[in-house]
């Protein structure tokens, strides 16, 4: 096979694309990178991503890969990349691939992060990174709440209207939730995620944080499969793909 | 004496507006700020900023005063603030001064912290946050330059050519560079500082990380007094008024 399979790790600001997946007059990230991949290369390149991030949701770790019949060392390619790709997205990694590496069949889990502000006032220079909840929130109650997502569920409760996977249920290896300063940083990673599954989890999370729901009714949320149960999903701006992991 | 002086903190997205300062037919933080409380107040306020941040210098905390025969409460006047401000700006603080308050005149220092990126490729998320360097620079060269520039000087090396100050000499307090993942993060606490005054010295400190400006010459040019020995000046967008202190 003279065919080359190449692997990237993509940085992108989620607030300046209508997510990754190509769509017709919108400005995607996947659409971006191909276009320039077809420059460099020269080839009609088919770019696929490990997650199709929603419109505003950011990515520090997204994972791509492209076959290609061309040359071109992975450095030089790395170094045409950045230069010609928007300031929008930064490429943090070209790898040569197994022939057979595929971003979405060979990912093993992926870790989300979701950033809250939990402050009486917003941060201006953070405004478009992070969820702004002025309540302040019972972490101690989140983390309650949170253990009963671990490990293998249908996650129907928390999954999104327009979902169009066949089954609901995932596993998450980790949910972790800590402070950092007027932050509140969840961290979820799991071999798979339903559409707006993260958003939905943190919405209800932020409900348990304010009192609305006990950590018990949390748990029962989530074993009713019930989306209409569950809280309101969190705006894209605060999530972040953070890696996507291979082993 | 019915006037009652009020202090604010303001955070806000440098890159949003043209500075601080109101200026005919530009998008300022002054002229924004001042719109508001006159709208809050009823009265013609006029509202004194410590630091004239320039074009796309970001604050974490300018302080700024304004008088008032409003009765309204600190307390009221927070939220009346934070809810009508446009998010580029959060107030952070309002409080009841001393009747002679003055933003300018009772500053005894100012922090200013300047963040760079120095790794191989640019950062999506953060790229209007820091100044991107791509080559490596050397830290302890960088730290032994500086020394030069703590204690009483004459910083005319390091002054805008827009500046229209009487005397060109400063106190630096403190000049602090360290390292924080990809990141450069340089601190300097001083008594006042000339226009683009940080900025031309984060640009000079540059050229010794790379080499091409040795620390005992980056000495020689503070000595100099002779702007065009120094380097270029740094981007605006990654410099930030951190702290104004009154002691």
């Amino acid at each position: 096979m003279s065919f080359r399979t190449i692997k990237l790790v993509l940085e992108y600001d989620g607030t300046c694309f209508s997510g990754w997946q190509i769509q017709p007059r919108k400005n995607t990230v996947q659409q971006v990178a191909q276009d320039i991949l077809q420059r460099v290369t020269q080839e009609n390149i088919k770019v696929v991503g490990a997650s199709r991030t929603d419109t505003g949701v950011h990515a520090l770790g997204q994972v791509a890969h492209f076959r290609t019949r061309s040359k071109i060392s992975v450095e030089k390619l790395f170094i045409a990349l950045n230069g010609l790709l928007p300031p929008q997205i930064s490429v943090k990694a070209v790898e040569e691939a197994d022939a057979d590496f595929h971003a979405i069949r060979s990912a093993k889990f992926k870790t989300y992060r979701y950033v809250i502000r939990n402050a009486k006032t917003g941060s201006a220079l953070q405004r478009l990174r992070m969820w702004h909840v002025r309540d302040s929130l019972d972490l101690p109650a989140m983390r309650r709440a949170a253990r009963a997502l671990v490990g293998r569920h249908d996650f129907s409760a928390f999954r999104g209207a327009k979902s169009d996977t066949k089954t609901s249920t995932r596993r998450l290896l980790r949910v972790s939730i800590r402070k950092a300063d007027d932050n509140i940083v969840i961290e979820i990673v799991g071999d798979g995620f339903l559409k707006y599954m993260v958003r939905n989890i943190v919405g209800t999370l932020v409900d348990v944080g304010k009192g609305r729901i006990s950590p018990v009714a949390f748990r029962e949320i989530v074993r009713s499969r019930d989306r209409k149960k569950a809280g309101m999903t969190a705006p894209a701006f605060g999530l972040y793909l953070v890696e996507v992991g291979y082993l």
